[in-house]
């Protein structure tokens, strides 16, 4: 990858995710989980690149941490420990710090390197990885949460694409150990993948959370740098509550004040599903 | 444009719209209006370029079609007479027939070559405009739009972007011309752009429509082969409804068993914005 390259983020070989003008390569490294590359462009800002596929950009963030972060912790009562799998960046982190009444938060990333160019290229993301309440571990999300038992109030599961490291994020088998992580009446969230490129996954997913949970909402976000730039998320509930009908609007509106994307409206509309999706969920 | 190669819609010349790799070029030809490429894809599908900009895909062109005609059809009472202005691909066309009681669908479209190119590449778009309620006028918009007064239930401004032919379709007199064309009680939909990339001409667009009918609806749609994959149309209402409240739920619920977009839910959620675009708006 060079100065003045185009970058195509390339999906199945025949179409363009995202695509940009490699204006510098910041740094090119390899972990021993994946490439690790951070490039700038005059409009995305900096964007990290885990093998070769977008993870983050300074431009777009926001969408996904507000969705992925501020839905499920509004679905919960008083939350006070959250756990974070994946997320080495802490955009995920720097959300939950916005609800108050948080005392704990746990990062749970595999990758030291994710963590450390997060630190140098994104600091608006990971500044809140010093915050007092926070407890950054470099380790195997599965192991990790094999080993807690009803201690988190929300889980967010902040992984990459079920390929390579991530895969074992996504199965039957490791949402049931988030559910025995969590406290009666918690909530994970989890990205679930892009539902107008690759639906049959999304519906995989799906199906994984409620095997686990006895349920599963699924909802929707713009996400301009991902692929089809609409992207998906899903929550489990250890209650039995409605994630539309039954969150703290008081909560979500103080927390909406500082955010670019969400609000308690767009809380509700997120879980509004077009019928092409409806029809393959049935 | 070769084969083999991959197309980039180049955004400000630092960011990439759509890119796909071009399978086969079936058609390259200039009108007096514009540079117009048909291209062919095995993911999308075939694909219009015009200007070498993605104006439809067989893939996704239902996200778009959906959006901007089933949500001011069914804002409006008993839709008989329709004007589609642009939209030369047919589609609007096509959405527009699927309401029972509609009894005349005016396509004007300045670009006969844009109605050529659909109809032999896009038949499941343009097979529509065969139809004996459909009149296909190949004239100038602006002017057709001049010469009529109190004449339509619903009007679809289904242009390109305001750039090069369709800069007038974006203007305060345009907007009023239209609203003249109304009967009262009738709807305007118009494209207005990308909110994420483009936000600054989403909020110009909204003040225009705004400044001719006294007021202006914004809402969402992702459309995935558009920049950003997030789309912005809007209502002008020469009525006092509300779009969100006093839309017809009956129908609303009859024509979304034909799309694979469109229902009553998405109707509702599409009119949520999130807050970098209500604070645009204020």
């Amino acid at each position: 990858m060079n100065k003045g390259d185009w970058f195509i983020e390339e999906f199945q070989g025949q179409a363009g995710a995202l695509s940009f003008k490699v204006d510098e390569v910041l740094f090119e490294g390899e972990s021993p989980y994946q490439k690790v590359k951070i490039v700038k462009n005059s409009f995305f800002g900096n964007v990290m690149l885990l093998d070769d596929l977008v993870m983050v950009t300074d431009k777009d963030e926001f969408f996904y941490h507000d969705m992925l972060v501020h839905v499920p912790m509004v679905c919960v009562d008083n939350p006070e420990n959250v756990l974070i799998i994946g997320g080495g960046d802490g955009g995920s982190v720097r959300e939950v710090l916005k609800h108050q009444g948080v005392k704990r938060v746990v990062l749970c990333e595999i990758d030291k390197m994710v963590i450390d160019v997060a630190r140098k290229y994104f600091p608006d993301l990971s500044n809140c990885l010093d915050d007092k309440r926070v407890e950054v571990m470099v380790a195997d999300g599965i192991k990790y949460i094999k080993e807690h038992k009803n201690e988190f109030d929300c889980i967010c599961v902040d992984s990459t694409d079920p390929i390579g490291p991530a895969v074992g994020l996504f199965t039957p088998e490791f949402y049931g150990y988030v559910k025995d992580a969590l406290r009666v009446g918690g909530v994970m969230s989890a990205q679930t993948e892009s539902p107008s490129w690759t639906l049959e996954r999304v519906v995989g997913i799906r199906k994984n959370i409620e095997a686990a949970f006895g349920n599963a909402y699924l909802y929707l976000c713009p996400i301009p740098c991902y692929p089809s730039g609409l992207w998906s998320f899903a929550l489990g509930m250890k209650s039995d509550k409605d994630p539309v009908k039954d969150f703290n609007i008081e909560r979500s509106q103080i927390v909406a004040k500082q955010c670019k994307y969400y609000n308690p409206e767009i809380h509700k509309a997120a879980f509004c599903l077009p019928n092409f999706i409806r029809d393959a969920l049935k």
